[in-house]
């Protein structure tokens, strides 16, 4: 689904809106189910055979996304130029963009129920890709 | 070593960049060692113990290293003000730059040894991350 979405996002969007709005839609229902997704991450970090077997899956499902990235801004698998920037883009978008997930649904879990809204935390973490990763506003302008 | 220079970094430097220049410090004698990483890459796939040991290293780097950052930007652990985005931006960034150093090798360590240049490949990535991740130059920019 989330590859589809990507390919068939409207074409003025950038690459990165399109993966962030593809990831929102699928991710829709994370809010209701915190329990779940705590459980979840508990259950993966204390049984080494299924964290292998998730990780696997997440490395596929970060390759295919890859692909539908690579299809959307033209750049096929087999790159006819031979640039690197045209192969290198689709890997590393789609790896940040599961990093980001990932960190997302760990920041709003490490949160009780209700304290935070995921939606938020994720639009959060999207924007600061979208800006270039600047930081949150500096705490003490003055100091150093 | 990447956690003291993070830290150490002039104050000038964005928190990107400081991770960067960390990063490829410790990475500089990756050049040499196409065979070496190749191989351990190959190694950690086959062997599932092996990859979660890897993995469960890698998760306490990426904690130390947005704890160095939250130190960077003044944002300690405990935050006074409650703010999301003070925790949340530290494990984004850790996140994000470790993401960026294991696309970086897997790109490198796909191509033929010789043929491209790992820290070329580094920089790149983390120019793209910079600049919000805008994608390499449309191919055709009249189709569509």
């Amino acid at each position: 689904r989330v590859r589809r979405a990507v390919r068939e996002a409207p074409a003025a969007l950038p690459p990165l809106a399109a993966v962030l709005e593809a990831l929102a839609a699928e991710l829709a229902d994370v809010e209701e189910r915190h329990e779940i997704w705590s459980l979840r991450a508990t259950v993966l970090q204390r049984s080494p055979r299924l964290l292998v077997r998730g990780l696997g899956a997440h490395m596929a499902d970060e390759l295919e996304l890859a692909e539908a990235i690579a299809e959307r801004i033209g750049a096929e698998a087999r790159d006819p130029d031979g640039l690197p920037a045209l192969e290198l883009y689709p890997r590393l978008l789609a790896g940040v963009a599961g990093t980001a997930v990932r960190v997302a649904v760990e920041h709003w879990c490490s949160k009780p129920p209700g304290t935070a809204v995921f939606a938020d935390v994720f639009r959060e973490v999207f924007s600061q890709l979208a800006a270039g990763l600047p930081g949150p506003p500096a705490p003490d302008p003055a100091g150093t």
